[in-house]
């Protein structure tokens, strides 16, 4: 190998990974701290910085680069990190420098377009930008290429190497595998047991949701927590992960649910080998892998009885109005599914899947030509109907409720559910390897969470961007490598807890 | 006019601009919000975002396109903006990158080696790096150029047209009229009333400054306060302006004067004509002239009777243990001279101009070549008996107490003081044109602030940096162009004040 050329990649991958730390504090500081009449300025130096992250990757000396090194003797870590270098460049190198100026234009534009048609419930206006985004991206999957059909390509930016077949076949079954666990919760008598609400103490709420994510094992030296809007988590480098939340007096679970959901993503972001970072390892996987570390926190951990057992004397002393709840209370109230689930982002457990499944269809009808933007909404209503028994009462609960297509983001939705059925499977074998249920309910109970934390740090955290998607899940699994998806942990954890 | 040529000027401006906004957000942050340990991925970006401004700025492309404007037909406004570039670009172009490089990793060293020379007030450790920074800015103020002395460099950095010479008969005459002054305030019964502590009260006290700062004109919407251990402000454009405080309950005037004073600083930026975003003029145009809007509200305002007689009430209805206190508690506190003043940053309005004449003296000694770095403990100390009668317990209080040469920043001391003068010439050219100091005072006294601020705006804030510093003192104040610094505003207020 030679060393200058290995120095020259180097540096330039260094300063790729800087300009994505650069973005990243950008866009978290939009969302948490920027005033209101900064806007205008901040909007033209994002461009501006995006820009020059895309003119620096698709230098075609980059690309003689990366060439050279692929044809010299490197080590295993020097492989993958110019492999995974050549995938993100190639994604930037084959879409059209206009294509992209033109898409960040129309999205751009749409986001507004869409938070305006979401306020009024008129998809209408929404419509005709949705269009324009839609045949943008038809155009970029183009570019990009795929072998089987278009969606393929979409996909593949989000969740590397899983095609629109595999997510086909999984989310059939997946379907099958809920729909009569939903006809029996819902037919039954449903617990509308909820947490008290609690007017007066959101701040104990935020204070005690944060002080439970240190608890668990998040690391406030290399991290924070604030509130903003839509929860979410920044950061791609372990010592500087960013949390938000948001404190909603009237559904307080709200707030620890999400603390819990992003201390997931933001773990997972902790545990990368600092000594990679600024390389083009030192990073997530895919959206599938990170939604797999937030949803196994949420879901597995922060779902469970064992871990109400633990936490609810300490929920009820931090709340006032939560002073006489038991475990049970907690546990219901987080477990509720609502008859009514007609937001995503707001869904229980179990009818959570069949909202991802419905975009996933709507997404390929579209990407197939089989359906047009303007039969978007009655197909929405019609999935509803078909999947969870429910008509939304209009567009702004239905089809305008997502801001995913508004950003460009079609091909995205799946990894949602990838991620929940990644977390069954990581969740049953973590388990298994400490000691079986019994134990690992035992270190729930009792707020012993690193055993936990160590392993997927040990298998899915450690590993950087250094293996594919499925290829780390099967890893970490256990699997033989190439197994296909394996949904069985996750139907089989959503059949013992709803099931009866 | 070529408009191909003025197009690609506007377009290399506003990227330059950006680059600017995204540094600024970066070091706000980093004093703000960063978790410990971001530190290290956060000192490769901001490397790498200076290496890419730099790369951008000495472009030969950039400076074609300035030489052929400059032989062009150009509006006064673009004729200034053009100017204003070619002295930011000359500066940088002038100077080699190797020394670039040199000067960051030797301040970068530097700076943790003086924070612990101070801690340890062990200034042999802090020597030779300080030697090394003043050889490299020594040779940076050779390739920038001068007429007189190395000195006139170094200054012009800072305080763009202003001389050592200017400087030094200046600060002589500072000196002459304040030494009687101080003889007297220190040799009488001086007042060591200060405000009560208030231990369990900084939340209140907080609120209470964040309040006062909005009620004095500062715009919420366009800016926010935020606590920092060293308070500054931060932001070049005016709808994102980031104030600092602290908050000490053994010192609790520091965190009202301080967020008057960097208010002062914030809402000279938020004046700036929001149509110049991203232009080489909308910004401020010297850190002098920026001193004198901070200096203007801190001492002229905020240390006012009038100010404390409105003030007062509200204060100690905010703070418990202030809640006996009068206007004339508050005003002898923000007024106390400390007979035993050794920081600057705390110091009085009467010795503050001292500290800064000390530092100007003792730099101008070195970039002479008549003192030695060895030299300069001792220098100060004798420096600070002749000029305020006391002596230094050690080092940290003494030679080690500011961080401006751990950074390179030498030649940068008199800004503070040329904007205290600045500001009184200011202020009195104001109290004039508002209708004297009884109508003045009426408004303090009422809390109204609006005249003064839009007074500011129109002299000062909207030329944004479309004048040269001194030019615009001068116009602002009513003086004729090329008149030298008048001190006399300045001395007579410190006259009025303390010779009783």
């Amino acid at each position: 190998m030679s060393e200058q050329t290995w120095s020259e990649f180097l540096s330039r991958m260094r300063e790729l990974a800087d300009l994505t730390h650069i973005g990243n504090l950008m866009g978290w500081d939009q969302q948490t701290m920027m005033p209101p009449k900064g806007a205008a300025g901040r909007g033209n130096a994002t461009g501006t910085l995006a820009a020059i992250a895309h003119e620096r990757v698709v230098d075609p000396r980059f690309g003689e680069i990366i060439e050279q090194l692929e044809s010299q003797e490197l080590s295993d870590e020097q492989r993958v990190m110019v492999a995974r270098l050549r995938r993100d460049r190639d994604l930037q190198v084959k879409i059209p420098a206009d294509l992209v100026q033109a898409l960040a234009e129309a999205t751009s534009t749409a986001h507004f377009v869409w938070a305006d048609a979401r306020q009024k419930s008129d998809f209408q206006l929404f419509a005709p930008h949705l269009e324009k985004i839609l045949s943008l991206t038809s155009e970029r999957a183009e570019h990009l290429g795929y072998e089987d059909e278009a969606y393929d390509a979409h996909l593949d930016i989000f969740e590397m190497g899983t095609t629109t077949k595999d997510v086909e076949a999984v989310f059939r079954r997946v379907a099958d595998e809920v729909r009569p666990l939903l006809d029996r919760v819902l037919g039954s008598e449903n617990s509308d047991k909820d947490l008290p609400t609690i007017p007066d103490h959101t701040d104990q709420l935020l204070a005690y949701s944060k002080n439970l994510v240190e608890r668990m094992g998040f690391d406030m030296q290399g991290g924070r927590i604030d509130l903003a809007a839509h929860p979410f988590c920044a950061g791609t480098e372990p010592g500087d992960v960013r949390l938000t939340t948001r404190v909603d007096p009237n559904n307080p679970k709200e707030c620890i649910m999400s603390c819990l959901h992003e201390m997931g993503h933001g773990m997972y972001q902790q545990g990368i080998p600092e000594g990679w970072l600024g390389t083009s390892i030192g990073t997530y996987i895919s959206l599938g892998v990170h939604e797999s570390q937030s949803r196994l926190w949420e879901n597995h951990v922060g779902r469970s009885m064992a871990f109400w057992e633990g936490e609810a004397p300490r929920a009820a002393a931090a709340i006032p109005a939560w002073k006489a709840l038991t475990a049970s209370d907690f546990y219901e109230a987080v477990n509720r599914v609502d008859p009514e689930s007609f937001i995503r982002v707001e869904a229980d457990e179990l009818t959570y899947p069949m909202h991802v499944i419905l975009r996933f269809e709507l997404e390929l009808a579209i990407s197939r030509g089989e359906m047009k933007v303007a039969d978007l909404p009655d197909a929405w209503n019609e999935g509803m109907k078909r999947h969870l028994g429910i008509t939304p009462p209009n567009d702004a609960k239905g089809v305008l409720q997502d801001v995913h297509w508004s950003s460009g983001l079609f091909g995205y939705f799946p990894t949602y559910l990838l991620g929940s059925i990644y977390s069954a499977a990581l969740y049953r074998k973590a388990t298994e390897d400490l000691g079986g249920e019994e134990a690992m309910d035992k270190s729930l109970r009792e707020g012993l969470f690193e055993p936990l934390l160590t392993w997927l740090r040990d298998k899915v955290h450690s590993k950087g961007a250094t293996l594919d998607p499925l290829d780390l899940i099967n890893e970490a699994t256990g699997r033989k490598q190439g197994s296909p998806i394996d949904i069985e942990p996750y139907t089989s954890h959503l059949r013992t807890k709803y099931q009866g």
